[in-house]
């Protein structure tokens, strides 16, 4: 049999390799056929020019990958059956990539902080460090609840900025809350379990809820957070989720009256209670008000995030859980994903967490003291709320009802605009009310988007 | 009403601030009830010795958080209802750590790489390059596929080290091969469906399966990888999951012969296959073979993970999915955890994955002959399987059963041993099989650890 084999003998790929690719291809076309002998090693390589270990190693290759087999005595043979069908041609469109907005569209979206501010100096020069000092046993698997250190860091931090009592061996670290909240829906709900939930709340923290087969029960919000003389009697919630530092997306701060009664309510009730604390380092009146979880640490589940305060791309998330609970929490962590990279402990335990959120706080009061200007100014009847903390506030139209239509309206007259009722459960409740996100937009934008919307609305 | 607080006039603490505290705990605790007026500003500001705007600031405060409320032309009033209850104690009993393994122990546990020559320096410099690189949009959130140029960067080097052919837009990044798996089991399976698996296989894998419902079906491995003249008749699987790089536990490679059929099999059940290629990277014996995925890339969902060849710690895993899979498989992802962060991009197209490689591989040869050669030399009548590809082997021995009380027993000689038979969904029929990860252990060290073993064999 002859072998005409093409080789390029000054090329990049060895000679070898050149060989067995060759063959293969030709097996795989069926132009060798199955129970083919090929030539010996000695006899291709003289016909190439190239030594004997050369072929060798092909030949070698071929029968690792099962192209080739040796009958004892008698040489190697192409192995049968492996003529391939030409494989199907990959579809050529790809799913269509997100559409940016266009250029000039001013998107109030909420929950987007000011990226041009993310510290990514220092924290690119953190992670240098952190790599440089860890030891071997640092890069390799680490329990479900995530690195000791930077556990014990986010204690400490947490304590003294948020007054959450807890040990490090409390918290597990996760992908961001989003994942946090994946972790309590299915370690902690059984299908048919109750679940409270304030209505309006991010509707996609409610799927999760109903995606494990709770029962949504929603509780209406006011001004000031969850209206807790509305919660129902005569039900045995297995959880309670709140907002009460910033009521996503209403606004309101829940008064000390109302912690404790929720409180009251759920150790009467034997429910959980899940806060979502994510935003609440962003304070502009009076200090920040300390986390719920203080006044009952075996009552409450404290989810936070990094996200706002630092930056969504590194995907920093947190719960802190009631003893009962750490190790279906830790159970269920490993199952998703083992565990959660990390390099946050040395941010913290240096003050550049501290240090960079008075300085973005510094970026965001501007922000909202611009947008709510604009309001004032060119939207007087409009009524604001939720402006005391966080990245987003909410502003009522008494004479609008902000449907599909008049959102693609305003859209099209540059200004993306995301009504409350979006995330109501009672839509019928928030018609005129929108949530603008204004962590991510300058000053100046701010101002020209609002001009627009007012301008669109007329 | 006489207020005595006690304030430190030069400490760390803002005046405000101590005036809050001492009056929120006074009302907590009930030493100020329900109704009970406060001193006006200007009066509490005389008798401390203060400015009037740090008592206003203090009482801001308390009225944020509702502990005071103002009544019109009459002062401020302490909320009734307030006094609480003493919050219970936190439980002291942390759950217990992992207990670390005696200092002397030799713990052949698979699927650990060589912490040790992690290119901790490399990654930390290419971090920080990365961090102070980025555009402000690198650090918000992204599409649950992961980051454009890390999956650019991995798909030239999937087709060039492993023949994967693919879009980046057919990659979903994610943390750990583990997650990946998670995707495909909740994207792929509804509860009924038949997942063909090796047996032996991975059990925390099995387990995701079985866990959305899929009728789980095992078959047989043998030292080539899966017997694929056994593959049911009269099924329609869903997806069949295979090792064909390096079969886990038991090591085969899966001939040519046998991925053909298995393609032929999967098309005509309509079956999918899921690749798992958790170390194919390491071949000792020629060119590593090319990944099943690229014979039918619209067959196989090939996953993969750089926890083996780079560090587990840095949870970088991925998918690479047929075309119509890529958006359920992401929607999966959104919910589960939005996205993984990665700095993966850089580290590839510099050529420092390729180098570490070729570097690691070394070391890894190493240890592999060190232990292949401490069992042809103290156990002979063990047989060796799988060593060509990646960090464990297997050895079988005719005259051992190795339960639970023998596993005791070497340990106590201090040597952790892995039976196959753990991983089987047939038990009986590996129950002389052992499992030697040797990718984290130096050569002496397997050496001692073998000897240990057949000692306590004796």
């Amino acid at each position: 049999m002859d072998l005409l084999l093409t080789l390029d003998y000054d090329g990049v790929t060895p000679l070898w390799r050149q060989i067995y690719s060759q063959l293969r291809e030709r097996i795989v076309a069926g132009q060798l056929e199955g129970n083919m002998r090929v030539p010996s090693s000695r006899a291709l390589a003289h016909a190439l020019g190239v030594s004997r270990t050369v072929v060798l190693a092909a030949y070698d290759q071929l029968m690792a990958e099962g192209y080739l087999h040796s009958r004892p005595q008698a040489g190697l043979y192409v192995v049968p059956g492996l003529m391939q069908f030409a494989a199907p041609q990959a579809a050529a469109q790809p799913t269509p990539a997100p559409r940016e907005p266009a250029h000039t569209l001013i998107d109030f979206r909420p929950g987007l902080p000011a990226l041009e501010h993310v510290p990514a100096r220092r924290w690119g020069q953190l992670a240098h460090a952190v790599c440089r000092d860890a030891s071997p046993r640092d890069w390799g698997y680490h329990g479900p609840e995530g690195h000791s250190a930077v556990r014990r860091s986010l204690q400490a931090y947490l304590l003294r900025v948020r007054g959450v009592r807890c040990q490090p061996e409390q918290i597990v670290m996760t992908a961001g809350a989003a994942q946090a909240f994946v972790l309590v829906a299915q370690a902690c709900l059984a299908p048919g379990a109750v679940a409270l939930l304030e209505d309006p709340m991010t509707a996609e923290i409610r799927a999760l809820y109903a995606e494990v087969g709770a029962r949504c029960v929603g509780v209406p919000v006011d001004a000031n957070g969850l209206d807790v003389a509305r919660l129902p009697g005569g039900l045995t919630p297995r959880l309670v989720h709140v907002t009460p530092s910033h009521q996503f997306p209403v606004g309101g701060v829940l008064p000390i009256g109302r912690r404790l009664a929720l409180l009251d309510y759920a150790r009467a009730t034997g429910a959980l209670v899940v806060e979502d604390d994510y935003d609440s380092e962003v304070r502009y009146e009076g200090a920040p008000i300390p986390a719920l979880q203080g006044l009952d640490p075996e009552r409450v589940i404290y989810i936070g995030t990094l996200s706002k305060m630092l930056a969504p791309a590194l995907r920093l998330g947190y719960a802190v859980l009631p003893w009962p609970l750490v190790a279906a929490v830790r159970a269920r962590k490993r199952v998703l994903d083992l565990h959660s990279p990390s390099i946050l402990a040395r941010f913290i335990d240096e003050g550049h967490l501290d240090r960079h959120l008075a300085a973005v706080k510094r970026v965001y009061r501007k922000r909202r003291d611009a947008l709510c200007a604009a309001l004032r100014q060119h939207a007087p009847q409009a009524s604001i709320g939720g402006a005391s903390t966080g990245l987003h506030l909410v502003a009522r139209w008494p004479e609008h009802i902000f449907d599909d239509q008049l959102v693609a309206r305003l859209a099209a007259n540059g200004v993306q605009v995301h009504p409350v009722a979006r995330h109501a459960l009672d839509a019928a409740a928030h018609t005129g009310t929108l949530i603008f996100g204004y962590g991510h937009l300058a000053p100046e934008t701010i101002t020209e988007g609002i001009v627009r919307l007012v301008q669109a609305l007329h």
